[in-house]
């Protein structure tokens, strides 16, 4: 990654505080203003990679040499940049953690021009990662037990969106991605089936299933709606005794069109007379939490969803109303005030509260300096730059998000908006020290 | 890029092809199934760095090594992923073309094998830059004359969306991005103002004003909501003297939240007053077509707009129904049959005839081989695998755009739905071809 993947903003302010001497210790937050229309919580993810690129950013020679040809930049900024490196602390939530609005989920103490300099990417990797978590999320809870695969890498917003969304799901609770350069960096499971052109470019719908099978031996699945699903089924029984003969069982067929419950009942029905009732049934086709969730609420024999386009763009809500925020400089809390944007100051903690069930209970965004008696979310993750405690391998944070997805109550669990929001307290010193950076603001 | 940025399928799809002796030609087209709710048209994108994909495209021994350790894959797909180097043709339109649903904007004619395994990485390339450079069209077509900056990195879905986004954005008609990085790899104008940080940070916001004028003195834009907008003008105009004193005059200032229309309209007053009418005003926060047709429409005396989550997520419709389908294999025709997602099949061209004006009339979606006396298309690219005639710059493509823009019919270039989609004939020999396709397939 380019040490230039930033708004030309933060050079220009980066050169401003240098030449002002600016250079004392700032807290900046990240967080989420308001949760999309019709969600009732968040999950956050993508602080492996935040967690890196803060590690190893540096400015190369032809970056820095790009800066000098803007114009404007003073030799002073060159030398720093080339110079760069980060050397603050970040304190943050676990990734798989559920969260919600005005809660920071990650906090960046640095030298002001370091923390200043690395928003832009910071909130590109973790409002990104934390948008697929989010929505995948819903998905896992609306398909319980359900085979589960990222399908979405052709219309992920470039390469990078692909890779994430892989990633980001699987610590959601997807079981894999169909992406291999996913399954390859991140260790995730891969998945695949087979195309239409597959079946388009054998002579007939036979002769592909029978070319596929042999190809792939081991529980090959079978794309059947290229042409009539059921006929196509039909096929698949018939060529079953032969492929059995050596040695290679059907695992399934694939759904990708039409009306998907239907086509289930028959096929699964086509498939079990015809001895194949070991086969799965997979669906794909523009699915989403909610498709899922009618599908099963009308009982279709489905036993595995490819999610793609709906997932990896999350479709009903393609943003988050993710900021990174100067919370504190120089020993002194800061906010904005504009209209509807207000934040609030200083430096923060979520402290979490549990039910006897070990239920989430309510949260308090309270001061960093304030007791919390319960669970403090936001733990040390960098000092000085460098690793502090041990760093969650994938499973272990795919573990953690499912033991949170667990402890939500079944209001937040729902698909439908809670009627009631989760309850976040914000702390009284966290209120009175608004009301006290408001009266000392020019 | 990793050339296993592609779905897993298309490798075991290889394996299946090589093992059955299948690389005779193949042709597979890249169209839009249908336009996005509400819009008119959409904008070719992303050609360039498609063909900079096929041109390189290679498994490193990494790569190979990863595949063989998934199992089930042959050492011939091995020896041939090693050995794999694009060969075929490619035609396409023109970076900037408007085009519709159904209509190839691009069509690859090479091996089997190797225009199927392209698949999921020409559409991860072509749909996002199309999605995006359609999106930003209408951000054109609602602000004519006004500067627009692409300020959406942050919530970019990662590098390469924040990226190819500034890219296909200036490709549309916008002036430049924040973006550094864009700047540096397409030779994007950057563009950058100052974030409220900068002013918190700062014991006051004169201190703020004044210290970042004078860090950067080429008619810096200073931004005016982080506290309260009225009051932070009257500040810069109380300053400007100052300033100007050195020789550093007022570029203009950036709203960026709040009623802009309101706040534009005291803020012209403040600056005239003030003496600095060649301050300009520029807008950002949560913008997006409509709000800037909005804005403009109230007559709010706005010179620029920063687009950032709305643009970069094109976020009404954050995915188009893009899709990459066989259309012939060893010289015979193909179509799927799938409900509700059947294809024209064969070989075909887009043929475009003009009006009087040089105003787009009607398209005709025919078979490559029949005659287009009007304007076809698609062009050869690649040939071979290598470049077939001039590579347009980014400029040029820009410049295509606009005219593409100009030529759009006045009830296509609004924002409002059209009462009447632009036309597009389906040929008479491709009727016919699609029925004796369907006639043939079993």
């Amino acid at each position: 990654m380019s040490a230039l993947l930033t708004d030309l903003y933060q050079l220009t302010m980066f050169q401003a505080y240098l030449e002002q001497g600016m250079d004392q210790s700032a807290t900046f937050e990240l967080f989420v203003r308001k949760l999309p229309t019709g969600r009732n919580f968040l999950v956050a993810a993508g602080l492996e990679q935040a967690l890196q690129m803060l590690e190893t950013l540096a400015f190369t020679d032809d970056e820095v040499a790009w800066v000098a040809q803007q114009g404007g930049f003073s030799q002073r900024l060159l030398d720093a940049l080339k110079r760069f490196h980060f050397t603050g602390d970040v304190h943050a939530m676990a990734e798989g953690t559920v969260f919600f609005a005005d809660e920071p989920l990650l906090r960046v103490t640095a030298p002001l021009p370091q923390a200043q300099l690395v928003e832009s990417r910071l909130l590109n990797i973790v409002h990104f990662q934390t948008l697929i978590a989010s929505k995948a999320a819903r998905v896992v809870l609306a398909a319980p037990g359900k085979l589960l695969v990222d399908f979405g890498m052709r219309r992920a917003h470039g390469e990078e969106a692909a890779l994430f969304a892989a990633r980001a799901a699987y610590l959601a609770g997807f079981c894999g991605t169909a992406t291999a350069e996913a399954g390859r960096r991140f260790g995730i499971p891969v998945f695949g089936t087979m195309a239409h052109s597959f079946v388009q470019a054998h002579a007939s719908e036979s002769d592909a299933f029978e070319a596929f099978a042999r190809a792939r031996p081991q529980r090959p699945t079978l794309l059947v709606d290229t042409y009539d699903t059921e006929a196509a089924v039909a096929k698949i029984v018939e060529l079953a005794p032969r492929l059995a003969r050596d040695g290679i069982a059907i695992g399934g067929v694939r759904l990708d069109s039409g009306d998907l419950a239907a086509h289930a009942r028959t096929v699964r029905a086509l498939l079990d007379q015809g001895g194949l009732k070991s086969a799965s049934i997979f669906a794909s086709g523009n699915l989403d939490e909610w498709r899922i969730a009618q599908l099963l609420a009308d009982g279709a024999a489905i036993d595995g969803f490819g999610v793609g386009t709906a997932l990896d763009t999350s479709s009903d809500a393609p943003s988050l109303d993710a900021v990174y925020k100067l919370q504190s400089y120089a020993g002194i809390a800061r906010r904005k005030r504009s209209e509807s944007k207000a934040t609030w100051p200083g430096i923060k903690q979520v402290c979490r509260a549990l039910d006897a069930d070990g239920r989430l209970a309510h949260d308090r965004v309270q001061l960093a300096s304030e007791v919390c008696a319960e669970t403090a979310l936001l733990q040390p993750r960098l000092q000085d730059g460098r690793r502090v405690g041990p760093t969650p391998t994938l499973e272990e944070s795919r573990a953690h998000c499912a033991a949170q997805l667990c402890a939500l109550s079944q209001h937040l669990r729902s698909l439908q908006p809670a009627t009631r929001a989760y309850r976040v307290d914000i702390s009284d010193a966290l209120r009175a020290l608004a009301l006290q950076v408001d009266a000392s603001t020019r």
